[in-house]
Order: structure tokens, then sequence, then C-alpha cells
């Protein structure tokens, strides 16, 4: 039995100096957990004097190949982010048969393929739960406690720089520039704001998920994204009315047919939803599958030390199985191919926002063109005049997002509508997968 | 490497039924996650015709003989329930050498130390996720991917009996008689529903999770217990008025000197707090720990297939260091001795309901009793008259439980104390642990 795991660290940034401090404030207390002591060889690093700060005894390098060639360490742990050079110095690190622990999921959602046949081949750990939502605990009991499960529906809040502006514009009507403006302030949103509140960063994120819990590999591409930039205080306020809240979800759907559906969605949730309540900054994670029905996972997406325990529990996981000689013990498990769904295959309801001419007969004719595309409607306001024109709102029974875009596209030409404001979907209880 | 894993199933009521489908329904998709075949190769029951209904292939003994002395036998899952004679199957199965799932609260709660000694010393897995909370992976969390945590706080939600009556009491303002009457109707409750009411099975689950969280043994001894009797629907009224939820939660704390105190106790909860609409027949575990800051698990506590996920979950999780021989992996982690923290060291808010005389000067002296006590006061009610009485509600600031029972002895005997009506405690964003 070893004496010791070595790690070399890769990267010292915010959750880089969170697993140094972790791994030294916790280092009884882990060793004992694990049976055997867990420590830093190597930090690779371009500022030594950030690294000093926080543990002055670590020895700092500067070249990946004096962790890759150091045979006494067992475990590479990325923390660089980004795709370059993070992918280069994993495969290198598994090529030279180290265990792999990281938390970027922009390498994850895209090259994870090329990663898991290297660890495959090398019978060596790849482990990445610090990639979805921080520090809750999602990837491995996915693959592991839930393993057994048929899972038909995931619906995560996986990006807190959005959850909490969709939260700041519920509860104080703020609107959405106004939210972005304080976001920023408070270091929540970048001064580019463009990858949380596009949901580009919650399509990598639901992408991987999708992939572990379907067997299959979701590429980027064939994940729908809409961000929450459409979303306006309007929306909001009804959504009040209507009983339901706004959230930016991750949502991915496994038919009976076994195709599948992922996409990024701003979507009104009954406010009786687990997720309706996870507010601010904070991440969740729904599932629905057979036999465990529903099961939802909640904690911090983000921050120094919510990532860090995510990626220490990984690096316990992988000391554990250097202890037992048996890493690469749950590896890759995308062993299908699974279709997309088509548009006509996937149900949902529907938020619908409509200006319309203020005249008699309007509300029917609009009616009938839902009609025409077998949409039918749960819910109908019309509360709001704007000068000549009438708002009407309408949430729809759930419908084929095919036909929902049908009868969109001929309202838009449809003479007594004056604009399609917004199109939401719509997760009730009454929604079908 | 073995051509496939069989299993001995012990058990064949509502949970083992679930297994024998499960593992019949999702036969492929566990073949392909686990890379080997699992397949019942016996089952123990007193009725083979009920588990034929299940799975006519299925062979049916009667002896735990030819399950434990089979040397096919891979993993023994017991699903029989109570304490005798499970435990002494179980011991057996492991001094044969068989891995040993388990959904049993009552033998784990009880002897744990034991059967997790046998599991050492044989190599073997001794897992148990199905005795907390139903579905809800939160053992093996804990154990793995929280492992570098020093956990401060869990409070769960973990018995479904009571959360449903709770629920009911809430939203429909119907007292304690009447809602168990609809329990026991509905299935939730037993006939007789002590364990449930009175916080007994509760107590098991949350040393269960305590042991694991602070890596000690906690002894169902050293668990306080209140039931849920002692809740009346004027406690709901005034809870809500507050800004409460009450819910029967254990609580388990790990103060910052290594003492711990663990309790099961119907508490009113901040509304806000995320185990607050945890509501009818769900559960949830939370916990507070570093570096994690905040998670919850939430899911079904019950149930035939809920539950079933977890030992499917277990049997998987088996199978895999099966296949890797590493069974035994992660075993007991209960390696410290830790120490009951003294009431004078255990902090909470507390609510106190009392009856008293209506007269001038009352509310002074009874806040002077609190005061001599050291509890100050955060919130006081005094609303209702009941004749020549007046009822008066009090929230602690965070009090030590030595100092709150002082104060409400000095009060029973009080002259202007007509009545202790009840005393709860309180989790708010004030409390302190």
């Amino acid at each position: 039995m070893k004496k010791e795991i070595n790690i070399g660290l890769l990267g010292t940034g915010t959750v880089g100096g969170g697993v140094i401090l972790v791994l030294k404030d916790h280092e009884a207390l882990i060793t004992e957990r694990v049976g055997t002591p867990i420590r830093i060889k190597k930090v690779l690093a371009r500022h030594p004097e950030k690294v000093h700060a926080l543990d002055p005894s670590l020895p700092v390098v500067t070249d990946i190949e004096e962790i890759t060639g150091d045979p006494d360490i067992d475990i590479v742990v990325e923390l660089i982010g980004r795709e370059h050079p993070a992918l280069e110095y994993m495969k290198k690190a598994l090529l030279a048969g180290k265990n792999v622990v990281t938390a970027n999921k922009d390498v994850v959602a895209v090259h994870g393929k090329e990663l898991f046949e290297l660890a495959a081949a090398h019978h060596v750990d790849f482990l990445f739960e610090a990639s979805v939502a921080g520090g809750i605990p999602i990837i491995r009991p996915l693959k592991e406690s839930l393993a057994s499960n048929r899972i038909s529906l995931i619906m995560g809040i996986i990006n807190g720089t959005t959850n909490y502006m969709l939260t700041r514009m519920t509860e104080e009507h703020m609107d959405f520039t106004e939210v972005l403006k304080q976001a920023q302030e408070k270091g929540y949103a970048e001064s580019d704001p463009t990858a949380d509140i596009g949901g580009f960063d919650a399509a990598r994120k639901i992408a991987i998920l999708s992939s572990i819990a379907f067997n299959t590999r979701v590429h980027l591409d064939e994940v729908e994204i809409e961000g929450i930039e459409k979303i306006s205080l309007r929306d909001i306020v009804y959504a009040e009315e209507l009983g339901y809240t706004i959230k930016l979800l991750g949502i991915a759907k496994q038919l009976k047919n076994g195709k599948i559906s992922v996409g990024v969605h701003p979507t009104m949730l009954r406010k009786n939803h687990p997720l309706a309540s996870v507010d601010d900054v904070f991440n969740a994670v729904y599932i629905e599958g057979q036999p465990i029905g529903e099961a939802m996972f909640y904690g911090r997406g983000a921050g120094r030390f919510p990532t860090a325990s995510a990626v220490c529990g990984d690096i316990i996981e992988c000391a554990r199985n250097i202890r037992e000689g048996c890493n690469g013990r749950v590896g890759c498990t995308c062993y299908e191919e699974k279709a997309l769904a088509l548009k006509e295959e996937v149900f949902s309801q529907f938020y619908v926002r409509l200006l319309v001419d203020e005249a008699p007969g309007v509300l029917a004719q609009i009616a009938s063109v839902f009609g025409k595309h077998e949409v039918s409607l749960f819910n109908v306001l019309q509360t709001r005049k704007l000068g000549d024109l009438a708002e009407i709102v309408v949430i729809t029974h759930p419908v084929s997002v095919y036909d929902l875009e049908e009868a969109t596209k001929e309202l838009a030409v449809t003479k007594v509508v004056n604009r399609i404001s917004n199109v939401l979907r719509v997760e009730d209880d009454q929604s079908i997968c």
C-alpha cells in the first residue's frame, strides 16, 4: 500500500487556491477518512508568490513535464479552466498513466469522449464532479446511486448568475439592464456576461448531465439554447399573476421512444415545484426517473470553497481507488448513440405574449389560429391596454414544439397581431414528456 | 472477470418485490452500465407464490443456509426488516464472505459496528443507502462526495408520515387526531403509529446520518427524542403568523469544540429555509459544512420503487467493486469517539407558548424570569384571550438548552403562569450552532 498519495496541481486561481486550503486545513480529517495522507507534491503556476501566500511549503513548477513526468505523482488536478492548454495537459497526464480530476466544463463538454477513452486505456480515473453545479454532488450520484434508473427528465438551475438576476427581477421588480448592472457590481456577472445570460454556460452543463443520465454523448451543437435577454419585467409580472416563477433551466428529456431532447430555456415553473424556491446564486438539479420517482440536489453552484469541496471529493475517490488498486472503476457510461427527438415529438406547455388590435373578434381570431395548429389553450389573460392595442397572454396545454412554432409563425403574419412579444416554455404539473 | 453477479435476496415484501421488478425491467440497462449481468439466483421467502407472481423464474428457498452456503452467491440483499432474524442472517452472510446490501435502519442503527467489523474482516461491502430517506442518495454522498467536509449541521425531514401530517395540519388546519385518522386511512400511518409520530423512526435515521457525518458512533439512547403529539393546531397557526412552518426534524450538530448533539424535534423553520417547502410524504436532508457551505438532498423517503432505487444503486456499487476486486473500498468511517455536548453548550432559538393571568404587569414578570436565566426575547406575541387568561407566545434569541429549561422550570411555578402550553425549537437565520 502506498504511504501517501501525491497530487500535481495545475492552476491556482479561485478554485485551485481553495483546494490548497482545504487539503491543508482538513489534512487530519481527510487522512483518517482515506487511510492514507494526500499531499500536493507540485503546483504548476506562473506566480509562485500567489501559491506561497496560501502555503509557503508548496513547490512551484512552470513546466507541465515536471508533473506528468514525475513517477511519484498519482493524481493530476486540472483547475486552469478554459479549453487550452487544459485539454493538452490532461491528455498528457492520462497518457502518462496519471489519474485526472478536473472542474473544467468546457473541456468535458467538448472533449469528454477522447479523455474518457484515454483514461480507460490507461486504467485510471477521470473525474469531473466540479464541472457541473459547483459543490453539489450530482455527477457521481447519477453514475452510481441512481445507476438502476431510467432517467426521463433532468431540469437544472445550473447557472448562478442568471438565477441571481431572475430572483432580483422577481423580488424587486428591477428590469433586466438594471439587474445586470447590479450583478456585475457584486461580482456575480462578468464584464462580458454573454456566456451566462446567453445560456451557453448552462448548455455545457446540461450537455454533460444528459450525456451521463442518458448514456449517450450529447454534443454542444445539439443543445437548443435560449438566454434570459428575452425576459422582460412584464413577463415576470405575468408569471406571478399566473402562479409561476421564471427560471433559466437546462432541460433534458428522454422520450418513451428512446430519443432525447436537450436545451436551455427560460421557463415558467409552477410555484410549488421544488426548483421554484431555489433563489439567488443557488443551483439545483431536479430529476425524474424510474424507479426513484423525483429527486433534487441543491447547493452552491460556484465559489472557491463549494467547488473545492467537489474537487476534493473526487481526489478522495481517486485516492481510495489507488489504495485498493481499482482506478477506472466507474468509467465512461456513454455506450449508446441516442437520436435527437424531432420537434413533432417534443411536448411542452408554452406562454405566448401578444400585442393585438383592440377590436371585437380579435381574441376569437387568435384562438382560431392556435386551434388550426392543434394548440389548445389552458389559460388566457387579456389585461393591459397600450393605446389602441391590447396585450393578450396565453398559456397552452402541452403541445408539440412543431405545432407551437407553426402557430406562432402564422400569428406573426396575422393582420390583427401587432407583435409576438415573447414565447416561453412552461413546466407545470400538466406537462408531459 | 466473473460472467455474472449473483444475488441471494432475503425478503419479498414491498421493497423486495420492488427490487425483483427493477432488476428484471431494467436488466439490459443495468448490464450495460455495470459491464456484467446481475441476476437474482435465490430468494428466501415463506410464500413462493408471491415471488412467482412477480417473476415465475425465480428459485425460492426457505433455509438461509441455502443462500449463505452457496459459493456462487456474491451479494446477499436483506429486505426482511426489523431486528431479528435480519441481524443474524446478515452476520451469517458476512461470515461466509458475502457482500451485504440492506435497507434495515433498525439493525444498522443498533448493530452497525458489529456488522462493519465483520465486513472489514472479510473484505466485503456492507451497504445501506436505503436505510435512510428511501430513494434519496445521502449515505454515499456523505461518505464519498462530501468526504473533504467538516460537517457542522444536519437537519433532515426523514419521516414521511409525520411530514404528511404536519403538512395537512398547516394547509387545511386539521387538528392532530383528525389528520392521524386521515393518514391511517391513506396508508401513510400504521395502525400503531408510535414509531413515526413519537419520533423513534426518525431517531434511528439521524443516528445513522450523524454517525457517518461526524465519524463517530451515535447510539440510539444518545438521541434526544420529541414526537409530534405535542403539536396542536394552535402552534401551527402561531407559526404561520410568525413566518415559520413546523417540521419534525432530525437535527445533528457538531460544535466547534468537537462535541456533538443529536436529536429529533418538532421545529419551527423560517419559511424561506430550503426544508420549509418540503411537503407531504417527501423527505429531504439539509447539511452545512466546510468547504461546501449548504447542500440539500430531496426526494421520496419511502415506497416500493424509490427504496428499490437505493437498494439497486448499492447492488450496482457492489457489483462494480466485485468486477474490480475492491470490495470493502469504503468501509466504516466511525473512527472517533465524540462526546455528547452538555445542555450548557447547545444553543437554539425557542418558541414558548404560555397561558397567563390577564392582569397588568404580567408580561413584565414573565420577561424578568426569562431575563434572570439569560434568555433574551426575539419576538413576543400576546394575542388571544381565553376567559380570564391570556395567551403569550415568545420566540427567544439563541440561548443554551440549559438556560431555557431553567427558565421554563421557574415559569412553571410562577404564580401568574397558568400553564406552559408548549416549547419548541426554532431554526432561524439567527440560529447559531
